[in-house]
């Protein structure tokens, strides 16, 4: 009895850490959320020790919204879901981090957030933000498509049709490419008087920067202008032809998170947008049951 | 008549610095060319120390095979073009470099390229090798499209082409994508299983590294392979309006340098194919002619 009741009171950490920012969730099994944390960029290949910082900064103050002592850290175990953990590299240079939780458990970002999206259960994620890419867990088996990284991959994300945007306007500009409404907003955006004036302030910018730009896309294809809704296209029918791969693994569920998952769903195939039901729950949370689950598989080979 | 030899022996350092490599040739009137120096990448978007370095090793070198003493280096007159100074603020940055030189006078590789090219004379000059930029001289005036910089802009260039095959790659290899030879070809090439082996790879690369990709392109576009052709297309189409554009201010001469000049010939627009015509002086010619004609403006204004 009394060892269920430690494991009752046991705190988990969930945390969800991507390209822009990174969420902690507090949370006990019999009291639920405690306390919440929002911190930075961590993404580790976007800035190693910059991902950890976030991590410890939403730590923290998950931590002190949960009304937690500074050394109960130790106490924490730790569920993490990471944007670009996928590569082998970073994996183990986390999993060799001095970490001060009681354990942790790692896997990507795309991993928790699909766990959260279904609860627990079998699905399909994509995620359509700074970047993209899909994720899908059916009888135990994991697929993942896309989440390349810019500028290579992540077709139809903000950053990617930004990206697509800056080019269109700068072969406008040189009187090398189609007008478009792009030009002028992205002129009066930059207060630039011309190509070279974007294009200076936009050299060398991450994925981020270009993922700003997404909404004035959005708006000029929304109010009918060619090239932008080309690019809105051509990124919504590569969401679309991922949606249908996941689907070929018969996940009962999919589900579509990050920013540009909403003004995307029109423009989307129908077939795909009609199979599109909502998240249940945050990957924050998805990062937790991950460390439960983790925790219980663990428990069973030790004992 | 000592005024005259002094000037006859003045000697001139010509620099060349782009973004994989900088030359240096030392020149005098009367003894023509005296020595060449070859050094690393020299553009200071991409690291400015390094560009300086660059400078001064491949002027180290020049000066060595010319025969002179170090400290000859402060009886130089040294022009630059440099890869990057067309944005303002790495221009002045440049200039306020301690430099060694008697006198320096800094414009645009692509500048320098162009007086080369047409060894001082009017003419227009279109560059494809890592990047691509177009640029002409008409009448004392300068006209210059493209050369936005990777990955926004720079359509048709080795970089360029490099990225537009990755991009094609990761789609096949994921499922998303039209088939492509070239999947095989970089799958061997980076001894990789799968589209995560390549893009964790080519994960934040330089425009430098997606260019040395060029050559699959071509190969495969070379032997039919559908998407190879199309990628290669799009790009000589961009350089062909890109000609087209130049040769509106009727520039005398048209000159196609860098390493894709020759390759992508056949794939360009047959009116913009006959007009290209070979350059006559390397760009560090151009570079001299460039101080040489900046010093006697130089001293009509003193004078």
């Amino acid at each position: 009895m009394i060892a269920t009741s430690a494991q009752q009171e046991q705190l988990f950490i969930g945390i969800d850490g991507g390209g822009t920012k990174c969420r902690a969730t507090i949370y006990s099994a019999s009291r639920g959320v405690l306390g919440t944390g929002l911190g930075g960029p961590a993404n580790p290949l976007h800035g190693f020790e910059r991902a950890l910082e976030s991590i410890m900064l939403s730590t923290q103050l998950a931590m002190r919204d949960a009304g937690l002592r500074v050394e109960q850290v130790h106490e924490l175990i730790a569920g993490l879901g990471l944007a670009g953990v996928n590569l082998p590299n970073l994996y183990d240079k986390i999993m060799q981090w001095d970490h001060p939780f009681k354990q942790m458990f790692l896997t990507t970002d795309l991993h928790t957030a699909c766990i959260g999206a279904h609860e627990g259960q079998d699905g399909a994620v994509i995620i359509t933000g700074t970047g993209s890419c899909g994720f899908a867990i059916v009888n135990g088996q994991t697929v993942n498509y896309g989440g390349h990284g810019f500028a290579q991959g992540d077709k139809g994300s903000g950053a990617w049709m930004g990206l697509e945007a800056v080019k269109a306007v700068l072969e406008d500009l040189d009187g090398l490419g189609q007008k478009t409404a792009l030009s002028d907003a992205l002129k009066e955006h930059f207060q630039a008087k011309n190509a070279m004036g974007i294009a200076e302030q936009m050299a060398g910018q991450p994925s981020s920067s270009y993922a700003k730009l997404a909404r004035f896309v959005l708006a000029a294809a929304d109010a009918g202008d060619v090239v932008a809704k080309a690019i809105v296209q051509e990124g919504a029918d590569y969401i679309s032809r991922l949606a249908k791969r996941l689907l070929e693994s018969n996940p009962p569920r999919l589900t579509m998170i990050g920013g540009l998952a909403e003004p995307l769903q029109k423009w989307l195939a129908p077939d795909v947008a009609i199979r599109v039901e909502p998240a249940i729950q945050p990957p924050e949370m998805g990062a937790i049951y991950f460390a439960q689950h983790a925790l219980a598989a663990h428990s069973k080979e030790v004992g």
